[in-house]
């Protein structure tokens, strides 16, 4: 399977594992690289120095490509752009600010540029930054999340229509299934977070990866609507929200309940009654923490078991014309 | 194409256009079947005798089979079921109500039922209640929605795995794009509203056509979630509920925001300021109003060339591997 994102990446299968906070360090993106997917490293939830050590351990640990995720309202965006320029990691995917910004800069440094949408106006945006590609992601999606609430199988085929870029689609992904859906949809790769917290390798608590094997429909909820929306997993914290929410409290007064280190309580400590926990409505499709290469193998092998199931759809409808 | 849901109605494609309340009388239905689809009359904004005069003249305008969707909340439902099997309809799709109560009478009476379910659970009961087959429907489809706010991308895997039924997939869907994801995420049809609205054949206002043409991404919202959910197209009406619901506003006040006959004001009637328009977000991948057959056509030949596009990537594998 050879197209825009295998050839731009030089990776096996156009499956990213996306940079997460507090799940997704070296051992998480190595296992994913050495499978024939892109690890993404999440520098979201790092000290520099911390980037610094996880980057090293990754090239040790994998010879293949991997990339850094990088939200681009990161206090210390300049210092974690130099490391990443010493470290010679030539993957960037930038997301929560504008990639007219620093997409220039990093091409200049010989790095590949990704910025993550969730709109038709960003997506315009990042093609006027010349990308390299864009990751469309849509409502289902675990953390932030756009204020537009476009789901993935409306969103994709919009994005595919404005711009000329390759798309990566994430949000709801977390099958082969639902690879090949994204790929009908337009786009050429997929990006997945949520399958990939519940694997052996993930630095999510084992409590936070236990209760995404547990959930079922309905049980993650987009919060913080009137801050910055974000997908959470239901707890005792996220009902506390919720209704301080419906009572028509202020962006302020919803920013205090929030407070400092609630994802680190609750994704990285094992919180689960007050940490913020970040997971995707796939939560309800996941059943079993597995190791990412074994996950990276088996969203292969049900992608090409779809594609056989389409194309002998496509064979009845051959001899039927 | 020949699956379940092709063999169930007797269809040459496996696209069905959902009943909607204003917008789906005769002259859509038949449109729809005559191009070898599935048509709906929308029974839940007709009186009994209305009903019976559409079913009628649906008979006189094609020879192919058509179907009436009941919500079993309706408060003439009884009498409804009547005129249907008096009309010798033999088609049904049920919704907004327990499929249990219905399914056996209706069976009986030589009619194949279709419940129309937005969980798991309600997937379930379909199941004990031996429906046909399933429509399920995600977050982004117009109208009554889910309180689970699961999108189309994760509910049919989830459908799928949990029932042996046929699955038609709703929510999302207005191109042949998306017909071909809806397949690959399991789904054996589809069934497809908005880009029906946005018709020549439908009984919608033509500013409320217009407005769906107009539409951009994030235009719609889902509203009225302490009530029942229901996804509109943004307008003067809608922003005051919002601003009211955001406030912290009762149900009871809400309510009485909503009123009475604001569907019909809208979509009906053409008040794009104070009706209530119900739309998908599929609205922002509308660009024209056309004849019904010449959408069903449109639909098919694009899901052909995105099976051709697919199918090309599957023979690149066969190659390599």
């Amino acid at each position: 399977m050879t197209n825009r994102i295998t050839s731009l990446f030089g990776i096996k299968y156009p499956v990213v594992q996306a940079g997460m906070i507090w799940c997704s360090g070296w051992r998480l993106a190595s296992a994913v690289s050495n499978a024939g997917g892109l690890g993404l490293i999440g520098a979201g939830s790092m000290d520099p120095a911390v980037l610094a050590e996880h980057i090293r351990k990754c090239k040790a640990a994998t010879l293949e490509p991997f990339g850094i995720n990088v939200p681009l309202l990161y206090p210390d965006v300049d210092e974690i752009f130099s490391i990443i320029i010493r470290e010679n990691v030539n993957i960037v995917f930038t997301s929560a600010g504008n990639p007219l910004k620093w997409t220039g800069f990093l091409h200049d440094k010989g790095i590949k540029v990704v910025h993550v949408v969730a709109n038709t106006k960003a997506a315009l945006k990042c093609s006027e930054a010349r990308v390299d590609a864009i990751v469309a992601e849509g409502f289902e999606a675990g953390g932030h999340n756009g204020k537009e609430e476009t789901t993935t199988m409306t969103l994709i085929p919009m994005i595919c229509d404005a711009v000329s870029l390759p798309i990566i689609a994430a949000g709801g992904i977390a099958t082969g299934r639902q690879m090949l859906a994204a790929i009908a949809l337009g786009a050429e790769g997929v990006q997945i977070g949520t399958r990939f917290i519940a694997s052996k390798e993930s630095s999510a608590h084992l409590s936070f990866k236990q209760k995404i094997v547990d959930a079922k429909d309905g049980d993650t909820f987009l919060q913080f609507k009137r801050i910055v929306p974000v997908r959470l997993l239901k707890n005792k914290f996220s009902e506390n929200a919720r209704m301080l929410e419906e009572s028509g409290a202020s962006a302020g007064q919803i920013g205090e309940l929030l407070g400092k280190g609630r994802a680190r309580l609750g994704m990285f400590e094992g919180d689960m009654d007050e940490g913020e926990l970040e997971a995707g409505q796939v939560s309800a499709l996941i059943k079993e923490i597995k190791p990412a290469g074994e996950i990276v193998n088996e969203i292969i092998r049900e992608y090409n078991e779809a594609l056989e199931r389409v194309h002998k759809v496509y064979k009845v409808r051959k001899v039927e014309s």
